[in-house]
């Protein structure tokens, strides 16, 4: 399994987050970030398979699988002594692998044209005589083939990984029928196959809207009786996502899809509170939800809940940026203990970016985050909200070997210099 | 002079902006874009040496020169048939170059570990006990050799290009004092000696900012008798800028700073109204400035004075994002007739990016313009901020062969998608 060791020595700093893990993501502060000046990481390799979907090329990669030791340069373990080293001369601060806990990642087409002409002052009107919304993309996606899905989401996913991100969660939820909600998740399936570099976390999310005319007890029977077992079936997910909101799904719905879901042995995750409060939020927390996510409209009693549970919090400022509306109330959720992850919410309509860093930029400002908040929210806490933090969002010995050797000196340079 | 000519052919759209030139880039409107689907563009190349201030290394670079033919590719004169071809396969749009019009391009050191304790609540007191603001830059500027000056900014310039800028100001200003002054204007002449694929156009800012500790009106002699005659007697640049504001600079001192500068034959630039309203934008009109820049605190009377000038309104929305300000009233500003530019600021204190697509996004979203509007502030305009558009800014035979091969179909993309 492990074939060698690879030593990264000097960084400028070593951040672990060790303290974060420690206190599970709660209330994260400067002294939990674990910083390590002049920091030295030993982890062990592994050799994977590819292939790639489009050409059918395949072949062997060396990646990281364990993380064997951390700390002090000076203090490594005379063990490690002959091993190869990388040395970063003191100019880049290591860090876990960014993870992007939230992702509309496979969908085709784009919605360029409606954001120009919303932008510029095109009335709903207009843009719903041009065709715009979800249902563009829902059509597009629909006409797609696997290889066309497939080759967009991995250029996607190559802008992820350019940007530091290791873990990367993949919705579903532009099918909206049985047999294109199984299509996207099989190329998800097939993005992994072909970048063992990334992990890519499939989500169900047949529950995303309700098929344009369709009867919506009889869609809701067909997630329940036909798309979740079959998802179950192929393995294609073991996460299931509704959206509930106005115009969406109810609390109630939610719940029997949800239940269903949890019968089949699935996680369960919930968008709530985003474009009304429905009290979905304490609703994801009662059911216990990996995560509730958006959180504009969350209320009191929503962040009371959360803060109570064991459900992650995951906000989405690049969304509320996109809608112009005010940001989810972060200080509120960290203070009240809730535990906070933050995502890029990729998605054609609402956040057309895979730049995490850039999000984080907009949270430090708008959200009025510490560094050891913003931090945790795509490391620990991110990996928590997709139920993989046993083995991910620190660099700690036994870990999986996902690092983010970033282009700059400090984490917080990550976020200071804007969309790089 | 021109040894070859190449054609680009097929390109998805081709937007020549000629609309705009004609109506001089006041009211753009859709049908000023100029869009040419699967346009075609012949232009000329010419052989310049460029020379690496660090490296020593110099040579050849084959580079644009000028455009010769524009239009749909079916009407390809038979003249330029027999030219080699780089073909598009209808994948990318065409459009000017970028200008970015208003930067602090040369600079030294970093104010990360500020905005990340800014962000996170710090409160001024601790800031500056930790030594923040803009006499941290001017220390680090004016610690730092010419060699760490050129390498950094040189990032710059290649992360410029990346975003499709082809010309680009800078500004010196954070030296204050004659030997630093030069030395950064220097620098940017390195830059421009070592990357002849872009423009680079010097603007002295010796009055940024008062230096620490300084007599003012000892300062003020300095600029008047010392640094503008020094910069004009090297040919180091020929606009002179001044930073209005409470705090820095009154009206007054810059009308004599800038009445010098017309004296040595400069052209000027105003910082107008942006911490408060000094009515600094009318003031840029009254004497014929090229640009006022920032106006996040213009007044309708500047409004109407901007609208009756030639002077260009550059606005800058990164800094107001970064800032948490309220926008320049750009719509206002459009409305009225004045020309607006558009343009990062990059600065190591309110706005450390050359993301100039991603200022866009912001502009797009937060200043309400439509899809012509951010062309044109973007290039005719820009050039116009610079006077350079007698040969810049829009895709017409005998302008300088400045272009920009997008990495998308539309230009809408370029700000759809956020922080590419």
């Amino acid at each position: 399994m492990s074939e060698k060791s690879i030593i990264l020595l000097h960084a400028s700093e070593l951040l672990t987050g060790a303290g974060i893990r420690a206190k599970d993501g709660r209330h994260p502060k400067e002294e939990d970030l674990g910083r390590i000046p002049n920091g030295a990481l030993v982890y062990s390799t592994k050799t994977v398979s590819y292939t790639d979907f489009t050409t059918g090329k395949s072949g062997k990669k060396v990646v990281g699988d364990k993380i064997l030791w951390v700390g002090e340069s000076e203090a490594l373990p005379s063990e490690y002594s002959g091993s190869p080293v990388f040395d970063l001369y003191g100019r880049n601060a290591i860090m876990p692998g960014l993870i992007d806990c939230h992702t509309h990642l496979v969908f085709a087409g784009n919605r360029a044209s409606e954001f120009a002409a919303r932008c510029g002052g095109a009335s709903y009107a207009d843009i719903a005589a041009s065709g715009g919304g979800i249902q563009t993309t829902v059509n597009a996606t629909r006409n797609a083939t696997e290889e066309e899905l497939f080759r967009l989401a991995r250029a996607r996913v190559e802008d992820a990984h350019r940007y530091g991100i290791r873990t990367i969660e993949a919705k579903s939820g532009y099918g909206l029928s049985l047999e294109t909600e199984l299509k996207i998740l099989r190329v998800v399936k097939r993005l992994q196959e072909a970048t063992p570099e990334l992990e890519i976390i499939p989500t169900f999310l047949g529950a995303h809207d309700f098929p344009k005319g369709a009867d919506r007890e009889a869609y809701l029977i067909e997630i329940l009786d036909e798309q979740l077992p079959a998802v179950a079936r192929e393995g294609l997910a073991n996460v299931c996502d509704v959206f509930i909101d106005e115009g969406y799904y109810t609390v109630e719905e939610a719940e029997r899809i949800l239940t269903r879901a949890k019968q089949l042995g699935m996680k369960t995750k919930v968008h709530a509170d985003e474009l009304v409060n429905t009290e979905s939020a304490a609703f994801a927390a009662d059911i216990g939800a990996l995560s509730a996510d958006h959180l504009l409209k969350i209320s009191p009693a929503g962040i009371a809940a959360l803060a109570a549970s064991e459900t992650t919090a995951v906000l989405l400022p690049g969304t509320a940026f996109y809608l112009k509306t005010a940001h989810a109330p972060a200080r509120a959720l960290i203070d009240a203990g809730a535990r906070v992850a933050i995502s890029t919410d990729l998605n054609p309509g609402t956040s057309m970016t895979s730049n995490l860093p850039a999000v984080l930029t907009i949270s430090a400002l708008y959200l009025g985050l510490t560094r050891a908040e913003l931090f945790a929210a795509v490391t620990y806490n991110a990996a928590r909200a997709l139920d993989v933090h046993s083995r991910k969002g620190t660099l700690e010995a036994g870990m999986d070997a996902d690092f983010f050797v970033t282009p700059y000196a400090t984490f917080e340079e990550l976020y200071y210099r804007f969309a790089w």
